[in-house]
């Protein structure tokens, strides 16, 4: 990734406020929201089976996040994907815990086939979803990265989409297009919500990306960076994670496209 | 608003510990619970259909917000506007992107009619309300303040209650009454839940206003004033949203009445 | 309780990353997720009909929180129990409000009878769950902790399990012991979801206890006082329940177990 489609997606993002429309678990649909303000966007958590087919097609970009949802909300989701479909919006698949857990499961295989623009998850959610592995302990990803790399090309291919694995180091594959992304911070995943938001964040980022002209890919790539690195300045300001999660929405807030780009590193997967 | 009627409702609200049910949506919920106990108030976020009309009989106010909320949370709000109504607590309707959506437009319309004391939202969602406007973007006002006025005059007249418009200045309008009131901060709209919370306040303030002889309007713009005057303060404290979100809920605990009528100015509107 | 067994019980929980399944209420749902992995569990809200009774066979403890739940919530809480009743899981029941309101009344009337290990309140839902009285306002107790004991004792022995009675000073009750818990800080009622993330942590350390030859008596202990601990550090850090929100996550994450026994003072009942 060149810094400059890293730093003009970051751009893109506080100059066009992308509205963000969120089909997600009850646990984290505030950090969510709060997430999205930070990074420049527009939050609405607008999820109800008569509303959010109508919502997709005039928000920016769709996140379906499948961790817990009630009946109704899995018809919220469905009738989202037909909205987003319909009106070309961009929409992103979380697909939390998938593999551990049947009733979840078979409702991403079933959303995996309506054309997400964009997965992420752990390296065992993602592995699951690509029909190679259990999907691990709740959100507790029990595969590593670079082992679910053939999965995420996999999907990446037969769905072209792009795919991001979140770990230690993330990993974001197209179809012809595989990269490193190193930042962020231990206390990431010790707050909850902040995987669940990235997915919201690489909705947003895919809304405004398009708009200007940056890849799908960049756009998932620029969301990972300005997370991770906001993470990493946060982490050098807390004594724990409940001082971090403050620290890190200022940080979301306030750093400058260039200095997340100074934040993280990248490297593309030559030989993929 | 006299500054004495405005610290007398900062008074009874933290002498009387008003218990306040709040029907609302699940992003918001905690925030609008912890501000509730910081100004002096006890939340209870009861809203089943089977236990919303009780409670609705025993608390000193009533939230009804109509943010995403499942057909249960619906059925738990017409069941708590019957027993506010039967009881006689004071309940305030929070008409959340009212106009753009079709479910919870009819809702709110139907809702309006049953006579909450206050009404509180943002000039776009006041404007559809009133039947004069589409609603704006979600949650975004798509109106300026004082382009509302004739349909907040017109709800107000019509329901006789207080009708409050959230923005940069807050217009406070009653049917034979009407006061701006400037306080606040930039930071508010970045934080999820600074309005809906302000609607449970509204619910507070107004039932531990009615015990103390102070008029529905009075005790909506103290509301505002102790909503508004906390988040100046934390505004000065801040280095972004994430820190002004502990700084806020800080701020309204630890307020001084005295000070918050300091810190707010407020301006009747002598010619409506 | 000997300092042994509560050091040994919070070193259990950190070292075995004990998975928490919580079926609670959407109001304190991500600030339990979070006090979760600040001690050290990992956090699963796993609470739908179809996929509770599955999980509860692989977490380590059970949370059933009654808190306004949906209709589709109970049933996600009878599958839970059924499920943790058969694979052994211990679980936790919170009656939150119980005795103030009928539906969930009738529901923790019924789930007491299906063994939990613990039961966790404050005074008034633990006499109105033993049948003794009328449960309070919403989740405000109304009675004092001491003339709650008859009742915990009559639940801790007719259910063969803990009982513990939230208040200034905790109480926690078996059939033939009794534990007067000296922690915290009068800031923790002033933060939404601090009792309810209690009950959460009480599955935690029953979890990782048992695992450990640790009694459940014990391990309930050492869950109460390292909230209240961590309760107590914060209070000296914080301005208000904002800022003492960061600081008591701060402290569940960072605190010794040593320290977490230098900070309490337990005193056991020797006449009961």
């Amino acid at each position: 990734m060149t810094t400059h489609a890293l730093q003009a997606a970051v751009k893109a993002v506080r100059d066009t406020t992308p509205l963000v429309q969120c089909l997600t678990n009850t646990v984290v649909a505030e950090i969510t929201a709060n997430v999205l303000l930070a990074v420049g966007a527009s939050p609405a958590m607008c999820d109800t089976p008569e509303e959010a087919g109508d919502f997709a097609a005039i928000a920016s970009g769709v996140l379906i996040n499948a961790g817990t949802p009630s009946s109704e909300q899995y018809e919220g989701m469905r009738a989202a994907i037909a909205g987003a479909t319909t009106a070309g919006t961009p929409w992103v698949l979380d697909p939390v815990a998938v593999g551990a857990l049947k009733k979840r499961t078979q409702f991403c295989l079933e959303a995996v086939n309506h054309g997400p623009a964009a997965i992420r998850g752990n390296a065992s959610e993602i592995t699951a979803l690509a029909g190679a592995g259990s999907g691990g302990r709740g959100v507790d990803a029990t595969t590593d990265v670079r082992s679910a790399f053939d999965a995420a090309r996999s999907l990446a291919t037969d769905h072209q989409c792009v795919v991001a694995i979140s770990g230690e180091r993330d990993l974001i594959v197209s179809a012809d297009r595989a990269t490193w992304l190193d930042s962020g911070h231990p206390f990431l995943p010790l707050l909850i919500g902040t995987g669940c938001s990235l997915g919201a964040v690489c909705a947003a980022f895919l809304g405004a990306a398009r708009g200007a002209g940056i890849s799908d890919h960049d756009a998932i790539l620029a969301a990972h960076a300005h997370m991770g690195a906001a993470g990493h300045i946060a982490g050098t300001l807390s004594a724990g994670p409940g001082s971090f999660h403050a620290a890190w929405i200022d940080a979301l807030y306030s750093l400058r496209a260039a200095d997340i780009a100074q934040l993280v590193t990248t490297e593309e997967c030559e030989d993929k």
